[in-house]
Formats: C-alpha cells, sequence, structure tokens
C-alpha cells in the first residue's frame, strides 16, 4: 500500500516515541526531531508507510548512539507473553474451534506493547480480544489452505507478540502443514530477532529463517535469496502486523493478513474501524 | 508555560488537520506539511505552545488562500450548542449549586468541536461532563472573589463554547460582578470572534471588548492598550481553554483557568490526567 499524508505527521510521532525509549538526554532528543523535521518533504508518498518510517530509527539510533533501542522492551514484551502462556495454552486445549481460537491468539499477541508493566490489564485484554469477530474474516478460505504437505511461511511481526504465534503455529502443524517462521536479521524498533524465536520456543517447533533484513515489514530489495525463494516457494503466507500488511499488500503471492488496524491509514486501506482486528486474503494475487 | 518536545511533533498533526479543514487539493496539503515541517527547527521550546503553534495556521492560510478555514465549523457549533442551551437553562434553573454548574457548564463547551454533526452524542457528553469533579478545584477560592462591584475578565475560547460561557457569564451578573467578555479580533482556528459573541447572546449582558490580536491565547505584545488595561484592571480573570493557560500561566495577576486537559503536556503542566477538567487559580501572582 502506498503512504499518506497522514504519514507525515506519523513520522514526528515515531520519532518522537522512539527517541523517548533511546535517550534521557533533551538536547538528543531536539537534534532527532529536527533532523526527521527535515526528512519530511523528502518522503515519497508512493512508496509504503514502512519505507518513509524506517528513516526515522536510522536517525534515532545514528545521534543519540543507540543502535538497539528496543532490547530492553523485546525481552519485557516476551517474558510477559509467556506468564500467559500456560493459560492461553489450556483455553486452546478446551476450544471447540482451535484454528479460529489460535488465529484470535495470535491476533492479540498485536497488543501486548502496550502492556508493558500491567500484566493484569494485559491479561484482562488479551482474553477480551478472544471473543472480538474479525471485522474481514477469511478465516473459511484459509481452513480450505490447510492441506497436509504443503509449505506455510509466517511473517512474524514483533517481540512478546511471537509467543502467542507459537499457539497458531502449533495448530497449523496439526494439520500436518510444513510451517516456516521467519523473523528479522536485524534490530529494527521491537520485531522479532532470531533470539526471539528461540526465547519463545517457535525455533523448537519449525525452521525459522531471517529475511536478510532489518526493514520495517518487507523490503524484497534487501532480503535474502533464501528469503525470497521461501517466500516465492509457499502455498500460503501468513503476514502479521502492519509492517507485514503495508509492504506485502502488493505482492503477487497468496498472503493472508492477520493484524489489528492500529492506524487511521491502515484501517481505511483495509476498509474497517481503526481497532478492529482482520484476517485478510491477499487481493493482488495475480 | 513553556512548550514541549512533543509540542514539536504536534505541530504537524495540527497542520494536517487544519489544512484538511481548509482545502480538499492533495498537492496544496503536501505543500502544507513541507512548509510546517521546515519551521520545526525554528520553534523555540522556552516560547509557549500556543506561540509556537501560531505559524502552522499562517502558513495553512497562506498556502491554500483560505483565510478563515474554520468559518464554517465556528458557525456550525454555535448552532449545536445554541440546540442545547434551553435544556442547560433548565438544569441551571433547578441547580442547588448554581456556581458549580454554570463553571462545568462553561468547561463542557470545550468538548463542543469534538461534537460537530453528532447532536445527541453532544448532549449526552455534556450532561455526563456536568457530574465530573474538577481535578483541581479552586473553586472554594473563587466564590469568595465574588464581590459585587468588582470587575471580572472572562478570556473566552472557542466558537459553540461561548454559548455556554452565557450561563456562566449569567450567574457571575446575579453576583452583582461587572463582567466583561473578551473574543479574538481576526479569525484563528475556531477561536470566538465578536459575531460569535453576538450569535451566543454575550453582547446582549455584557461588554463584550476584543484582544485587539488574533493569537491562540493571549500574545500580549500584540493585544491593544484597552484589552491590557482591561487585565491588569480585573480583580479577576477566567480564562478558558488551552490557549489562555497556555500563554497566561506565567502573568502576574489573578487568573482562575477554566479548561480541559486535551493533551499530555498541558495535562502535565496542570498537574492532572490527560482528559481531566480544571479550575485552578493562577500560581504566578506576584
Amino acid at each position: 500500500m502506498k503512504a499518506d499524508l497522514e504519514c507525515l505527521s506519523c513520522l514526528m510521532k515515531q520519532a518522537l516515541n522512539s527517541v523517548n525509549i533511546a535517550t534521557d538526554d533533551p538536547l538528543l532528543k531536539r537534534e532527532v526531531l529536527d533532523r526527521v523535521s527535515a526528512i519530511i518533504p523528502e518522503a515519497d508518498l508512493n512508496r509504503t508507510p514502512a519505507e518513509i518510517s524506517k528513516p526515522v530509527y536510522r536517525i534515532v539510533s545514528e545521534i543519540t548512539g543507540n543502535a538497539d533501542p528496543y532490547k530492553k522492551a523485546r525481552e519485557e514484551t516476551n517474558r510477559e507473553a509467556l506468564g500467559l502462556l500456560p493459560l492461553l495454552e489450556e483455553k486452546l486445549r478446551r476450544s471447540a474451534s482451535p484454528l479460529q481460537t489460535a488465529l484470535h491468539m495470535a491476533v492479540a499477541g498485536n497488543i501486548v506493547d502496550i502492556g508493558i508493566g500491567h500484566a493484569f490489564d494485559l491479561q484482562k485484554d488479551v482474553l477480551a480480544l478472544l471473543d472480538v469477530p474479525f471485522a474481514d474474516d477469511d478465516s473459511d478460505s484459509f481452513a480450505g489452505e490447510l492441506i497436509a504437505g504443503r509449505n506455510l511461511l509466517y511473517l512474524g511481526d514483533n517481540s512478546g507478540e511471537i509467543v502467542f504465534d507459537r499457539l497458531l503455529v502449533k495448530t497449523l502443524l496439526s494439520y500436518g502443514i510444513k510451517v516456516t517462521y521467519t523473523v528479522k536479521s536485524g534490530p529494527i524498533i521491537n520485531d522479532a530477532l532470531m533470539e526471539d524465536a528461540q526465547t519463545a520456543g517457535i525455533t523448537a517447533l519449525v525452521p525459522v529463517l531471517e529475511t536478510g533484513a532489518d526493514d520495517i515489514g518487507i523490503n524484497l530489495d534487501h532480503c535474502s535469496p533464501a528469503f525470497r525463494k521461501a517466500l516465492a516457494d509457499a502455498d500460503v503466507i501468513i503476514a502479521k502486523g502492519h509492517g507485514n500488511f503495508e509492504t506485502c499488500s502488493d505482492l503477487p503471492y497468496n498472503f493472508y493478513f492477520l493484524l489489528k488496524a492500529k492506524c487511521a491509514v491502515v484501517a481505511r486501506e483495509l476498509g474497517v474501524t481503526l481497532g478492529d482486528i482482520v484476517f485478510k486474503k491477499t487481493t493482488a494475487r495475480s
């Protein structure tokens, strides 16, 4: 999808959020905000929101000297999510429709970042989301894709969230599907890395492949040949979260996008209301 | 009060909101956002949020050629607020504590801008707010100021809201207070002008004075001698809304700030939670 005028304003918002995590120095913060303001006129709205946002995080790292400001947040969200895992596993075991339940658990993981330090609220929020229907629901079509022996590529999103993905991955394996999970090759915001896949127990379940890049979502120009091959060879792809939707919605593969619409621009593109959850089959396939 | 780093990010947000009201032309919108991004590095955080925001609205008007983008919004919010007036007048008549009720009605006016086109919600929201206590409540101190014959200067804020101010003005008159209401001399966002004071019926009740300027809040350097004299001569001043609080909180007069904390920066300065309503006596008086 293409970026929107609102994304220009969001660059400053992202810069502010990120620099507040990366440093306490008000002079460095100001320097970051001024530098980000200077890239606004250069931002090409024919590119994806994820692409025009990436320089914000490069600027934060350059100016603060903090190459991975979200490392602590990644560890904390993993820990929090792992704390909820036994409860969710039990709920999934008892579920009359495990695929729907596991899809909901995976998308509920998308709210983990909000919950840092509020374990009780997190639990409440995650459980509440399990009963919310998808505003766009292609799970019937997806269920038809689940034929033993087929290849499913699973594009991960954030740390923390990745723990919930494990439940969906396990559910997919029960269909005899061959699942490959993917993580980023380098830190970008709080996106899951190989170490998060290990912490979440995904590496013990399925092969985990790095994208070869550290983009928000996927930028094929930066990805490894192995990742590009995996994408082309997959019978079906689950893509989690905003970044993957923003960057893959126009790719000619068999995508199912699983996300919560967290901003007005993405909600509009999806044709849903801000805050809705969706499980949407790609419309871009040729 | 001084601006904050968050205000820099808010400049882009204000630019986006304002240009969406001023024009439908995406190229002009982009031009505005780029121009506003260029003033971010120049913004002096030792000035007030209102002062650093004003150029945003100048840029919107210059580039779109629309000198008063909020004219229609001002008229609509006045109309909506007038529709609620009989209900509120009746409630005020029946109130056991008319001063508290009128203060709440005046601050409830602050939410009118959200309600455009949603008359039912507006009514619901305004009525709900009447029962919300002030998070900071200097109304006892204020009640002690209400001695017949004293001069009260009332700094208005938005159109729409001004209709609710009328109820508080009338209540103050019942104490024998001499009230002067003030409006802006030229359009700035949806701030009330003389025509709004007429529409709201304030001119029929009390003298209405223009500030001499078109600033967000008050910039004494731009105000008329008559306004500056009224400020210095007032025994007590009610200042409505964000802009007046931001620009007057350090002035050495007897201010009572009546507002809803609509952003995190102002909430922090007030020592309250975002969304709280306050009626706060100045702490700056020498």
